[in-house]
């Protein structure tokens, strides 16, 4: 069972008049945050909020790209090219890195959103023309992608890959995670159960099989209503394991 | 007369289908250029293309935030506070530098477009904000604002300022830009000998008046139908007059 | 004192995965709504719901046209021209009857939203473009447009106006009201009491001072955290006072 | 072979200050125009112009919805669920029916545009949705839909339905339309001879095959860069074979 592992939440999705989320008190609990860039979520002025949130409680600050679908929060799927899909991730990326520059924080990392991590999922040359903007940027920039063969693979050659699992999705027969339209609650202790079960290499499908999985990263939704809880409840459980959590760059530094 | 001076492009002003401007031959022209962000123009794809052509023509890369309003081409005034304005300039600075870390270039340069330029002329408190925002990314990066009472304040402050006038635009009775919806061909002539008028120190009115400026870089619009006779007119004009054309930031540096 | 009224409520804010309003309690509660049509607010499955809420409620149904500025709300002034005024009016109202036809239902009357609506109140060629848009679509629609006197001279020109008060906004010295960009819970009834002043003739002012109103309706914003407590407030208060809450159609044929 | 049809063109492809399509003159040569209306291009001045223009022309007014994605033209697809194509569809309808309420002209049609019209295509329950969408506006509203077996299909459940070919575009082995990007300038002659052969109840695919056809409308795309040579070419084939164009509510009045 691995004893350090990243926790991270997707964050930063109010936009405008509208609040979402309860990121003043869900960052202190994450080690990484995805904030959200404008196209499916976030708002500048929500966007230099969430750096400066950050920035205040020491989480690493990524870039959470979405699809340019506001009124769909990037939850559906856009056929992108996969040069469009690389134009998303640098253009997105690089607004975050303004209010990051104008702050002083470093950006570690990239993550796709919703539909457009559902791309990465389930076509190649998008995850790999993700991966290769990442890695145009900066040798040091992670991009967080789903664990499994994809990810194996654009870590085989070369690039800074952080393999991610989910606490608080399901995750379907063939290890799928199913994504949702608009999160519900869910039990914080499966959740949390559901994350041990991760350290431990092992998911349960919907089908009640296991499936293997290797991940640095775990993943809470800032939108799921009780995302603060269910938070809560993982560090407790990790605190009891003896389990270290860590900023992604430190968990693939230890691999 | 001045014997140095920036001769600067805003370009990058297609969208997705609609294409605008001759960027490839204007780019190679100018000595700096100013690239739409998405707000008021320029998508991710067009975006891209900017950067490549500016660094095939060694042009200087400057960031051009718009107003977010691409149905008025951001040339309708929208009333933002000097924060949003600061949050504009840093997303939209951002977003270009994504595309130029990726393909390594250096953004040198920050310059509102239309309706939000207009506002920094305008209001003091928009023009210091614009110019903090700038600043707080890096001491290198240099803010263009109309040659001008303003502008002289904010470089007293300190901050790295090139002032503007333009070769294709009317002044009004009070030094001010009058900024036309769409702009219609010009006599490439008469905007040559602008051109040579104000690196004289001196610009003439509508009314038939002159008044005195004193500019660090000279502006043709890129969506003028005849944007690159303008340019090579002003170049032969500014040869013949022994002129030297130079990115910004080394006219700044003569200072 | 008026003894017959139309209480109105601006609704149907919500966007895609953002809440915002209890307007399937507050639709009951008022005579007619004005519903967003997707400029400043309102995508089109919540104006479909608007719709079938309003119809369901008997309450008469209108377009809240707003500006073209989701991340402002409508809530900034955008500087738009008399006939780019008519046309986002038109726009804005089709739209909106698209849902209506489709569900049987009409479009009674249309009231400019937020910083739009400052405009009408601001500039008399954009209130007389707003009030000829509404008139060319129909002479049954009535166009929703400040107490004042621009009010009145619109329906001078013998066009279909309801004057409107503000049971939730303050008045400054001059009689208009004061737009909040985000509103705050009020005093449910001291917004009954304002409101049964304004059946009286009358509104104060924030400077103390006493200002002549002559209304055929009353707003409640659906934004207001404790909307439904206010229509609550003023509908016993009209209940305890004899005042009948009639839609504004009504309210003007018994002018 | 069929005497009677009905030629159409996309149009209103103009988007605020970028311009497309030579709609002055394709008008005049087709007897129906199906307008953008602001999802994928159109803004409303445009919108506004397209409606004098049909009325001018004497042109059968139609809406032509597209995907949210201005960026992308619509060409793009977007994972819609039926009812959001619904939605869509009665959105756009009514807000191209304000300008067309406004200035005294009917709309007769719908059409879905590019990659909407893809889905309509490809998933039954799209078309359904949007069939049915367009018939609870009115018994007299027309959809246009891809001439082949869901058209049929809809037609048969009663509701009225143009089939359409296209004389500008390739056909693949299912006779399928292959939807451009950006279309290129065609042979005139070449869509002619297209246009001809459909009338003829065949269609050549790409193949080299034929597959049967049964068209009640043919369409010329607006943003093609000849595309007032194509019309005139059909005119003039269609004239010389004795073919009568008539808007599509005439032709399927007569079938």
């Amino acid at each position: 069972m691995k004893t350090v592992i990243d926790l991270n939440a997707d964050a930063g999705e109010s936009f405008g008049r509208w609040k979402l989320g309860d990121d003043e008190h869900l960052l202190p609990l994450v080690s990484s945050v995805n904030v959200a860039c404008g196209w499916h979520a976030g708002d500048p002025a929500t966007m230099r909020r969430s750096v400066e949130l950050a920035k205040g409680a020491g989480t690493a600050l990524g870039a959470h790209p979405g699809l340019p679908d506001l009124a769909g929060f990037g939850r559906r799927a856009l056929a992108m090219s996969p040069a469009e899909a690389a134009d998303a991730c640098l253009y997105q990326y690089g607004a975050l890195r303004g209010f990051a520059d104008s702050l002083g924080v470093e950006v570690t990392h990239v993550k796709p959103h919703g539909a457009f991590y559902g791309l990465t999922m389930r076509d190649e040359t998008v995850a790999d023309a993700v991966a290769d903007a990442v890695a145009s940027i900066s040798d040091e920039l992670v991009v967080v992608l789903h664990a499994g063969a994809t990810a194996e693979r654009v870590a085989a050659r070369g690039l800074r890959v952080a393999r991610e699992a989910f606490a608080d999705l399901e995750y379907d027969e063939n290890g799928h995670i199913i994504i949702e339209p608009q999160p519900l609650p869910k039990d914080p202790q499966e959740c949390a159960e559901k994350a041990v079960a991760i350290l431990g290499g092992m998911v349960r499908t919907t089908a009640g099989t296991w499936v293997d999985i290797d991940a640095d990263t775990i993943c809470i939704h800032g939108d799921r209503p009780n995302a603060v809880e269910i938070a809560t409840a993982i560090r407790e459980r990790f605190a009891a394991e003896g389990v270290t959590i860590s900023p992604m760059r430190e968990v693939l530094a230890e691999r």
